[in-house]
């Protein structure tokens, strides 16, 4: 049942406590689904209740606290003991008298751990600031310290198991890409195509299952393409337009991202024009990775290529990528970007998402990678290009690639 | 392009001022997503970075703010002024030196309103613990207050135009539910399934596309349909077996949802036992519901239900639902469950879902219903039924409805 060894969990948990020994943490309290996950493979669509995983540094195992109706999934899902498995009662549950967090503190102060070093992961989505001050008024004798990104730091190399899911979830991003780049036709609505997208994502392959992604696919068209997070509506494509698909193949909660943009037709000036310059942008940093690099230089292989012609843009150019829930496939941890000082090192992988978004058009095409010993691998095997589709299904099947 | 007219936008508005004024709040800073469309119309999947809606009690628009990346969708999606839409710049995202509430503060601070009764929304998703510290820390002169569900509250009362939406969604919930029970079969894959409902729900009906639900398809299966919140994966369903269904149909971010129980052959002794127990149950509790009464008083119909066969549950019974973003349609706001004194108003709409889980088997049938002037009305056609299938598709369309 367990994606993972129990030897890779103890690995990954051994490698926390060091972390939390490093940081003078003795209780790590985690909220990130990804981190629960990772550490004990509870795996579930439980996380918009509050719940933790506690981690006690000179305890053998982590201790889950969630909602009543969920301790089930958690027995079944995780590696740690059933004992171990502590719920609390629905009246928690959007309560406006009663918060989980409550019982938390309880449940640490019961155990003797009510007055250590804690640590709590201050800026994760299901932390929330009201989480926060119950744990600290509940916990009066806890010194409280940031956890944040304690347990992603851990997860930003990967291992070999993990390359293999991320492989799969690969496999399935080129079926969900070629598939919807293939049902786009003057015509056709959004929602149509994002629907087709959406089930070659989930189908996934023949031997490989799809798992939800953590962001939906994204595909503005026309003048939004210059907006990349707008999703679909029922609008329907235009001969001449050009539209952004974003999107991630996931495998296991292991995500591999990947964005091509496609024309209706043939494309306008100005993307001809922008278009060899992000291929030769995104082919020059991929034949710039090196192990021993910072991100920073990485992203200045861009900056440079850019400036040859003429072009300065501040995003961010990636970021480390793979285990994760919604609302983002993002580790939070290392960023392609000048200034970030992270070093590269074998069995990272990032999302290298050179992106050109001006007022009312835009461009995507990017690739996964992962960090190799000389220098990086990408994922995805999709043509690296603009993809030019015909307007209208003249009973063929396929687009053409340019 | 805005879903709902301006007049509609500003009803909202004046009543969240209205609800400020009473709870002694000058400013409110929200970040819960399904909020801030609620009163621009803002619809991107952006809420994986830091981003507020400012609403100040004397000023006639709100302020967005957010990543620079989003801006043009914000002006794309919203009825507010593009002078209204300030954008901080991308070294703000994910770092460990800047945080996006820095930024919020200095604009407080600037525009004069940085020492005022400042309203957060402290249990939701999107306000992290350490966003509340930086702004705290940033704006020493301000006096916060828990702003949380303020407008929330509001959201509880559907327009006529909101009610329509649902009826929409609820066309699309019906659709994917008999698409997905109807492809449930021995032998075919778990994402196969999940797949086909996805496709359903986001394609939409000919005459209205879908929109992604803020939780995926939950379809547990055998002995996992006693932890309803597992998600799908690669394994392959089995004659003799039980799968929940539990989706959402979503039109323009408004849900319907819907939950069945499909059995693949004969339904096992206890499915058949429990079933008719959950049928009267539901009935009882749609007849019994009238305008007047509280969630609490409605939880007790089910309740007495129940008791009439010996069984006893103490899960909430359903909640308040409509407007909203992942990771839950739920409103937060009113749950009916013992104990919740909010009285029922004509179009209200409630998600009811009396769901009884056991160790290894469970059962869902579910309602989305309105309130109205003299009791409830059900927003799904689908029947209110066991589901039973045949487990080998012999040629034939369609699942029997038992």
């Amino acid at each position: 049942m367990l994606p993972f060894d129990i030897v890779e969990y103890q690995n990954r948990l051994s490698k926390t406590k060091q972390r939390m020994a490093e940081s003078g943490i003795e209780v790590l309290l985690i909220t990130d689904p990804a981190n629960m996950n990772y550490l004990t493979g509870y795996d579930a669509w439980s996380f918009y209740v509050h719940q933790m995983l506690i981690v006690i540094i000179d305890e053998p195992q982590p201790i889950w606290v969630g909602r009543y109706q969920d301790a089930n999934g958690a027995k079944a899902t995780t590696w740690i003991y059933d004992d171990n498995v502590i719920a609390y009662p629905d009246y928690y549950v959007q309560s406006s008298i009663y918060h989980p967090m409550d019982f938390v503190a309880e449940i640490l102060k019961q155990i003797g751990h009510g007055n250590r070093y804690t640590g709590v992961e201050m800026d994760n989505y299901y932390f929330s600031a009201k989480a926060y001050e119950r744990l600290t008024r509940n916990l009066p004798n806890a010194k409280f310290k940031d956890g944040g990104l304690l347990v992603n730091y851990v997860r930003i190399i990967k291992s070999n198991q993990e390359l293999e899911y991320m492989e799969r979830a690969a496999e399935i991003a080129d079926k969900a890409m070629y598939e919807g780049a293939n049902s786009i036709r003057s015509g056709i609505r959004e929602c149509d195509v994002a629907a087709n997208i959406y089930y070659h994502m989930v189908s996934g392959t023949e031997k490989y299952g799809g798992d939800y992604p953590a962001i939906v696919p994204l595909l503005p068209a026309g003048e939004n393409t210059g907006a990349p997070h707008l999703t679909w509506s029922d609008r329907k494509f235009k001969e001449g337009e050009s539209v952004i698909i974003e999107l991630a193949g996931c495998y296991k909660r292991y995500h591999v991202p990947l964005a091509r943009t496609v024309s209706i037709g043939k494309p306008s000036d100005q993307l001809q024009k922008i278009k060899p310059v992000v291929i030769e942008g995104l082919n020059e940093v991929l034949d710039g990775v090196k192990p021993g690099m910072t991100c920073g230089d990485v992203e200045n292989i861009w900056r440079s290529s850019l400036k040859k012609h003429g072009i300065e843009k501040e995003a961010r150019l990636g970021y480390s990528v793979g285990l994760n829930y919604p609302p983002d496939w993002g580790e939070h941890t290392a960023s392609i970007r000048m200034g970030d000082s992270t070093v590269l090192q074998p069995n990272m992988t990032f999302h290298l998402i050179p992106a050109l978004w001006f007022d009312d058009y835009g461009i995507e095409i990017s690739e996964t990678f992962r960090v190799t010993e000389s220098g990086c691998l990408t994922f995805s095997n999709y043509p690296r290009d603009l993809i030019i589709q015909e307007p209208f299904d003249m009973n063929r099947q396929g687009g053409r690639i340019s």
